[in-house]
């Protein structure tokens, strides 16, 4: 006549301690992650399909974050624009977990759905079917190569009296703050102006 | 009389041991490397600063294989084109190093050097000082962001039948062999297009 207990393992639970983690320590085994459930490493593969089926939730939990109503904003190039900031902010928040999911297959159903819908936006816009994979993963690089960015220091460059380097001195100092921000908003128009001269030549 | 003696640690050793492992394993710990080299822990740090002193000789070791001539190469837009190629080269050769540099401050003279030429060559071609590292980073970001892709598997989305995704397929089927090498050249010319651009404003 105890109280309802928690169970000691679920798919959530499997998922939050694996991507607590990489987190901390940028990877994850099966076996750490019973450990920290206080399981048994056989225990956690009744309830996912190995370490690729973690792997997968994972890509599920993080990429929840995405705003999936970014893709439905109309025109076509605000829609773009607001899912990759909403795909950047995503992966901030867990931004050790990027070369691990971008290094495996995706077969996380929703996330599968949200490609379809990224893909659908840009053939209802017109552009050519064969450039728009190749542009959503241009997309991506950028946003990821941002996500990661945003875990580095603010001083990323320390400067040496013994290394001369007077030109690059003065450009860090005219940067200012947020230079991962700023860094991310050339990217980005960069890409979304390429993207509009692209259509416009279909 | 022997033969002459191998040193078993030197910094080179140190470094290709820990390069080693990050190919490997996707991390390194000083004591995993004096394992590796048959020597103790305390040892390998007679030869170096620490683990921070370690990841600062990774980061010279991976950046020696950027052809710093690209950066001489005139006009400028050559230039920073070629050293973004040779860049993305050097670290696809080691992509799961990148998120271990991308966050840690940098202090290897001759990778600071390899700035000092980068902020010159933009400061020559006319570039504002403000927009500089932004404009440099964003690159940086581009490039490592496909340097990871290029460590993807070719077959990165595994549609299932339970998911439907006719649009998704029909644009991966239309995107043919080299998709990591399209999109690096899709968000390279985006790039060169806008700083192109850029620089005529300024």
């Amino acid at each position: 006549m105890g109280r309802p207990r928690t169970p000691l393992l679920d798919r959530e639970r499997i998922t939050t301690t694996a991507l607590q983690l990489i987190d901390e320590t940028g990877d994850f085994s099966v076996p750490q992650v019973a450990r920290r459930l206080g399981a048994q490493t056989g225990s956690v593969y009744h309830h996912v399909e190995g370490r690729d089926g973690i792997v997968e939730l994972l890509r599920e939990r993080v990429c929840a974050a995405i705003d999936p109503g970014t893709l439905e904003l109309t025109p076509w190039d605000t829609a773009l624009e607001a899912w990759a900031r909403s795909y950047r902010a995503a992966f901030a928040a867990h931004p050790r977990v990027i070369p691990l999911l971008m290094t495996s297959p995706v077969r996380a159903p929703r996330v599968l759905e949200q490609y379809e819908c990224a893909v659908s936006l840009l053939l209802e816009a017109g552009f050519e079917r064969a450039g728009i994979m190749p542009l959503i993963i241009a997309l991506e690089n950028l946003v990821l190569g941002s996500a990661l960015d945003l875990a580095a220091p603010e001083a990323m460059w320390e400067l040496t009296d013994s290394v001369p380097t007077p030109h690059l001195a003065q450009a860090l100092a005219a940067v200012g703050e947020g230079r991962a921000d700023r860094a991310f908003e050339v990217g980005l128009t960069a890409f979304m102006n390429h993207a509009r001269a692209l259509r416009e030549d279909g």
